[in-house]
């Protein structure tokens, strides 16, 4: 029988809600890959993801598989063996970094933080200073499995002056939060569909720097993957009309990309970062009007995504079980040692409006209430549009 | 502005003609990858993907990319350094297996064959024989470059006695003709979604047999691919209600595949495949009807991807670029040595039917009288008719 998914709310650690013009946008006819027609579309997406990203990187394309997809594509074209790479972790994603070095033969030197709290500059000078030949510095700059951002600019500005190359996480970041891949000096930056584009899942925007690009150009070793080798890629993803074939694009995937980056650049994208952190306040206000507390500091918080403490008592399962069944409600359970001690709220793309922050509100209050939790109706509702009008 | 797609009928070698159906799937609403109604979905298609590869092996999943994804999935989770594997290359497809061996730091012995022609049989045996601690014998069972099918039993059991572990290809055959994973007793069989499924492209089906599997878990080195890792791709793809998170799935996508896989379910296997011959027959008639010539041998063809000599004096871009004006007819141009020398015309899933071939034929009727060639006009249509109601 053909799948009829249930009509939900998406405010976990993505995806997000899909707005309906991109929904719209993957149903239409499908084209070939080497189509004319297509040719010139994947030229508008390289030109709108330049936009989103504040980027002139020539190499800027839409990798054909999901953010994990462009993490690895980034590792294994700038990496060869018996490197080193130094990886800043400070909750699951610097992890998985330490996991490509090691699958590429290199070496990761770890700087730990915390989860939860954003990465500490003098901990990296500290490992810079000890590895000055390492080749690059690896972060994540939106963390989305703690809602922390870390500061992308100065991490950037360090790993240049060492002559290292910069491999940036912006899976969650971009279009949330400001995202300046050539203001930052960046070199290699991944992000993915699914959380503030409001696309579905399955495609993983990168950019690299001339820098970077040169780097991949004078290996010594071929790339490890085949396909993930940016080499052959941009035969395909280059310039002009005439393009070979690498693999078969995924094209109604990008039919909604494309919508996805236009409905970014209508709305501008300082006001796309605004509009996020008017829904973060909103729900803040709500949130801690019902006593529930949101333990990144203040400075360091993701707009887009809220890491806030499961209350003493409260059973988390349960709760996100009822949210789902009697709210259609998705948020997100804590990932790693923050397992079923944190929920991640989203606001992301176009689920960051206020009727999901009056809805998750609501929602949220009605299930600590069933638990037991002595909390007045409406409160958090209450407090939200307060901080909404004031 | 929002992208708007011509409306072309795709005879190509994949993308084919997607299913209104699945083009519908697509845009339902997205929901989250740990969903308990998408882990549901999850749990059909793999019984769906079981069905079409007629296969009982449980290790049967779609990995969330396009093909050449799923052929590196297949290498790089069954290859180790050092390691020896027969490659059989008569195409595009079987160089990149070599490449996919080399990558992984492993020895490709070659096996070489004329592209357009099927695999010789008596070469394998001597390539075993010189390498008998080869640990798999890999090879394209159709070639989506020629058009050509290869005896996938026989290859098989060939490796199955040599204690080889065989790689199968079969990305243009599923669902067009005959594959029978466990009747072959292959151990690691990759197909696509957008070639006789129908479907959009972007994913691709894979299946490991329980040798396979153990292969992969008995492995010494850790697979070089994090983002491929079946190790890990499997605690999400495995059993029960509790999955845990590797990458976010394609959701959309994974919509389209069920929707696909269904509609092949309700047409059955059998006459899908009869009905991708049946139509191959009227094309070939009308081709020959009108002089053109299709360079494989008959019992070789694959009847859902015809190569098809291109006649002295006619400019092959020409004509393609007439084709996809004037008609809105997508068809293959030649790869690598058969470049200019041959069209590949395609007759997949949704794409095979009558009225395609009748388009077709009209269509290239057309543009080579306007280029010159003496024919009476309707010849080629006519035969096909022929074809279709003797």
């Amino acid at each position: 029988m053909s799948f009829q998914p249930p009509q939900r709310i998406l405010m976990g650690p993505g995806p997000s809600d899909v707005h309906p013009r991109i929904l719209s946008a993957l149903a239409r006819p499908t084209v070939g890959h080497l189509d004319p027609s297509f040719i010139q579309l994947m030229d508008e997406i390289k030109a709108l993801l330049q936009f989103c990203f504040q980027t002139t990187n020539e190499l800027t394309l839409p990798v054909s598989a999901p953010g994990s997809a462009g993490m690895e594509t980034c590792f294994v074209n700038l990496i060869e063996p018996e490197d080193t790479i130094i990886v800043c972790q400070n909750g699951v994603f610097g992890g998985r970094m330490k996991e490509n070095v090691i699958r590429c033969s290199a070496t990761a030197v770890m700087v730990e933080d915390d989860w939860g709290h954003a990465i500490d500059m003098s901990k990296v000078k500290t490992a810079i200073a000890n590895n000055p030949h390492a080749k690059a510095l690896a972060f994540v700059h939106a963390e989305t499995s703690t809602g922390v951002q870390s500061d992308a600019a100065a991490l950037c500005t360090l790993a240049k002056e060492a002559g290292m190359l910069s491999i940036v996480d912006t899976v969650t970041g971009l279009a949330g939060i400001n995202v300046d891949v050539d203001g930052w000096g960046a070199d290699a930056v991944y992000s993915g569909t699914q959380k503030c584009l409001s696309c579905t899942p399955g495609i993983s925007p990168v950019t690299f720097s001339p820098r970077a690009v040169e780097v991949i150009q004078q290996r010594k070793t071929p790339v490890q993957s085949w396909f993930f080798d940016l080499n052959l890629v941009m035969a395909y993803w280059g310039k002009g009309t005439k393009r070979a074939y690498h693999h078969t694009a995924p094209v109604n995937a990008l039919y909604a990309l494309h919508e996805s980056l236009l409905i970014v650049k209508e709305e501008g994208l300082e006001a796309s970062w605004e509009r996020h952190m008017h829904n973060h306040l909103a729900l803040r206000a709500g949130l801690a009007a019902i006593g529930l507390n949101l333990p990144v500091n203040e400075a360091d918080r993701l707009p887009q995504l809220n890491l806030v403490a499961i209350p003493d008592g409260i059973d988390d399962a349960k709760l996100r079980s009822q949210l789902l069944t009697d709210f259609d409600l998705e948020i997100g359970a804590g990932l790693g040692v923050l397992a079923g001690k944190v929920w991640r709220i989203g606001l992301m793309g176009f689920s960051s409006k206020p009727e999901n922050v009056r809805h998750c509100l609501t929602a949220l209050e009605h299930c600590l209430i069933a638990q037991g939790m002595s909390i007045e109706s409406g409160t958090a509702v209450g407090a939200a549009e307060a901080a909404y009008t004031s």
